[in-house]
């Protein structure tokens, strides 16, 4: 090892850390972290970072350690409005043009939901904006796909998932799963979901108002479509018309995902929005 | 704003997070937010990042910031051992050729310490490799400085500072204040310092084991010496010949660092250490 690297300098700094990552260390683990002390040192050097900057960001990174519980997960929320979320979510599930897009999971998704007739009715809380959801579940070829899982779930009139009001919300609210059958078609009664913020009240939300952003996600539907056979879609359709549709707090639009809902007022639903899922194979 | 950045793509995922920062944003904030992202992504896209490998580094800084406490910050220990520290002290405390270079300060600084006489010993727990510390405090031209003050510290024998085993060694143990007079000299009795293993009992630790990489610190003794008029010098001197010299674990060691102890077998101290200290005027 060469006196350069074996000592701290500013010009070969990089060099000096990963010179030193042992023989036998898993090569994965090895560029990966190599990787981030290279782009770490190269901001550092570009915004020359200040020791008073720097130890605001020991500051800020320890409280959003701080702020996570069984309940809040503040380093996902910062991952979010970074963009890096959506970042990784796209590198890992490049589709072919035409098939259905993924956007983020979120927080609120819940296990072990019930499965219900095409058709049930999901608001259990009397929801007045309902909203008939359709569509077809199918293959790059148009081919409908039986047995499809369409596992749903929104927030309800007033902004909030069911478990971020454990006891105000009837248990399941505004969740469900469908399963297709040989037609691949599906449809499901809910509400038509509003925009709500993040929840802004620690570090990350003090990030946004320091950015001159607001923490607001326009109004969307969730859905995890799997099938046999293909690659699970985890996406959402978002609202058409959203106030917040161009500045999602968290940059999960995609324009593919942005959904008409168009207003049936003589049945028995004031809502219907048709979305289309098409599958692309597993690889 | 146009589409491809109000709505996110892998492509121009840096456009979509940047562009969405208030015009009235403080433009340093700004400026190092944006870099922030620009560098966060960039990495994230040569490494292709995995969505389990993104979950493990959540999990990884949730706990960082939970090891945290009033005597524990992993997240300084987690800038240490990236040498995110060294490069940061680096860029604010560029200093002209010949000028005496800083380290990082380090967890286990003490304000309030008492200023002795020169020549005093502040090795209260009976320390056996007894060392005296000399030099001068000059500016660059090599004039004596007069009223610097010096504030030293090291870990006793046993690899620990007086703050990790309070009720164990005495209070201030291997600590001091010393002021030069006109001829810029200073002189104190210590010990001479050992090595030690930085907390690796936490997140950091276990990055550093995967990383193959020890937790050991070369033996150093701290210094701040500070002057009216001159830039104040946080540094350590290493002891020469220090098995870990070349692999600090938090990559403080500069070359010019480095300090000769020599034996004085028939003296009142078995070691001895000189080093001069010379001070960049203040701009």
């Amino acid at each position: 090892m060469t006196d350069t690297i074996a000592y701290f300098t500013e010009s070969e700094s990089v060099d000096a850390v990963t010179a030193r990552v042992g023989e036998r260390t898993d090569p994965r683990i090895s560029l990966v972290m190599n990787a981030l002390v290279t782009h770490l040192h190269a901001f550092i050097k570009d915004v020359e970072l200040t020791q008073a900057e720097w130890a605001l960001a020991v500051e800020f990174l320890t409280k959003t350690g701080q702020m996570c519980d069984g309940n809040r997960q503040e380093f996902i929320l910062l991952s979010d409005v970074l963009g890096v979320s959506m970042l990784v979510d796209a590198i890992n599930n490049r589709r072919p043009a035409g098939a259905t897009e993924n956007t983020v999971l979120g927080p609120f998704h819940v296990d072990g939901v019930p499965e219900y007739e095409m058709g049930t009715n999901i608001s259990k809380d009397g929801g007045k904006e309902t909203c008939l959801f359709q569509g077809i579940v199918t293959d790059l070829g148009g081919k409908p796909l039986e047995g499809a899982r369409i596992d749903v779930w929104s927030d309800n009139e007033d902004g909030f998932y069911d478990v971020q009001q454990p006891g105000i919300q009837p248990h399941n609210n505004n969740r469900g799963v469908f399963v297709t059958g040989p037609d691949g078609l599906y449809w499901f009664e809910g509400i038509k979901p509003v925009s709500y913020p993040i929840p802004n009240d620690g570090p990350v939300g003090q990030l946004l108002g320091n950015l001159g952003r607001h923490p607001y996600r326009p109004a969307h539907m969730h859905f995890i479509v799997s099938a046999p056979g293909f690659e699970t879609v985890i996406t959402h359709t978002f609202v058409a018309g959203d106030t917040y549709l161009k500045s999602d707090a968290v940059f999960g639009v995609k324009k593919t995902l942005i959904a008409e809902y168009t207003q049936t007022p003589d049945g028995d639903t004031r809502w219907q929005s048709t979305f289309d899922f098409i599958m692309t194979p597993d690889t």
